[in-house]
């Protein structure tokens, strides 16, 4: 029987169509082989369950927005919180204490990258269309293609070298694979979509991000994923997009 | 003797002069009467020290950027995470785990507000001055008091509702105080700083988080440390800016 029919599945509420801020969480879920639903996407009812649960009398814990995770008892969203409470149930974060705080702290400068990523494209309001703040996301895009991914890619360098990772072994916490790596990968994959000449330019002086994110690609159950129909492609109403005006 | 001198005081690292990110912290502390060092602020070396940790070669867990404490081995960064950390240690947050969850999403969802809260006024890039892009934050400030401030106040509100919480009595979690509580009405204080045309009319509609304010800026503890030189007033370096030509 294979692993993702062992226990009663996950089920994980997000927004279908774009990969979103729920790809983290499914990373995470794929690449330990654990039974999940993807609620909005496969079940008929599954958007009408997700606003349920937003907006509902009953729901004691709603979510601000998509993602959020249900397993049993527990609701939780926040995407880092998300994973602080599945990293230790899927072997993907260390179990001690500092260790998990640590991990969970990579993940949240994570987060700040992405809301950082997705401002590019709207920096007045996400109530706007892209096309009615063009002017202002060109300002704000050379800033993050110039003075922002920069400085968080050279952190996230600097904490693969403090772990000692090398370009055969580039984890971010200890030996293990953990969810901040995988997090990490899909972050760079989004960004090589959103600007590929620039990241292009800034992942070849950043070897160990570039051989973690090679690396975590390249994994039987991350691979077998990325060529599944489970994952869905970047495109122009996620947070990674590609306006070949804002790269450069 | 009193609390703060017990236990080998926690060391918070935080740029000075502005009460910032860092103030979350210093709320958790000061309500627990737990003894600590505002490292920046009051030891010479301070600065030095808090360089050091985030550039330093010897730093195991290096933040991307302040605050972030040291507790004996445990080096901890991101608002959000310390107060997890520290939340169960202080009698600020449930120590069962859906509780300490829920505690720790509504921060992380407070984090988001302030961090938009922050882009109002540097909706280009936090690199150059509010002078440079006072055109786009003009654009941005309207939809932030417009849409943003108002869902996010909505769902603080429905959050207390769903904890039945009531005028009297109004906690996000449970019936005792947490450090989301002291987080809220910091953040609450800070955009009626910066926005006081604004929030007067948008707090007439939210009692539950209208009692809320008002009873954490009473609590004893609060009071004093309100009164007190290590309040640092809000300013214009902050995360929190009156800037008139914002508010409306």
């Amino acid at each position: 029987m294979p692993a993702r029919m062992k226990r009663k599945p996950y089920e994980l509420f997000y927004w279908p169509g774009i990969p979103g801020r729920g790809e983290y969480v499914r990373l995470a879920l794929e690449e330990a082989g654990a039974p999940y639903v993807d609620v909005a996407r496969e079940r008929d009812t599954g958007m009408e369950e997700m606003m349920a649960l937003m907006e509902g009398e009953g729901t004691k814990h709603p979510s601000f927005a998509p993602p959020f995770l249900r397993d049993g008892r527990i609701l939780v969203g926040q995407v880092a919180a998300i994973l602080f409470y599945l990293g230790p149930r899927l072997g993907l974060a260390p179990k001690p204490e500092a260790g998990a705080l640590w991990t969970h702290q990579i993940e949240l400068t994570i987060t700040d990258l992405v809301a950082e990523a997705h401002d590019v494209h709207h920096p007045i309001s996400v109530g706007l269309y892209y096309e009615d703040q063009k002017k202002e996301a060109a300002r704000r895009a050379d800033d993050f293609r110039g003075q922002r991914i920069p400085k968080f890619l050279d952190w996230f360098e600097a904490v693969l070298a403090a772990n000692g990772a090398t370009e055969a072994k580039p984890r971010l916490v200890g030996k293990s694979l953990t969810y901040a790596d995988l997090s990490l990968y899909h972050t760079v994959e989004g960004l090589k979509y959103a600007f590929p000449k620039a990241m292009g330019r800034l992942m070849k002086n950043r070897p160990l991000v570039a051989s973690l994110y090679a690396s975590v690609k390249k994994r039987p159950k991350i691979a077998a994923y990325l060529a599944s129909g489970r994952r869905q492609p970047f495109n122009e109403n996620g947070i990674f997009r590609h306006y070949p005006e804002l790269d450069k």
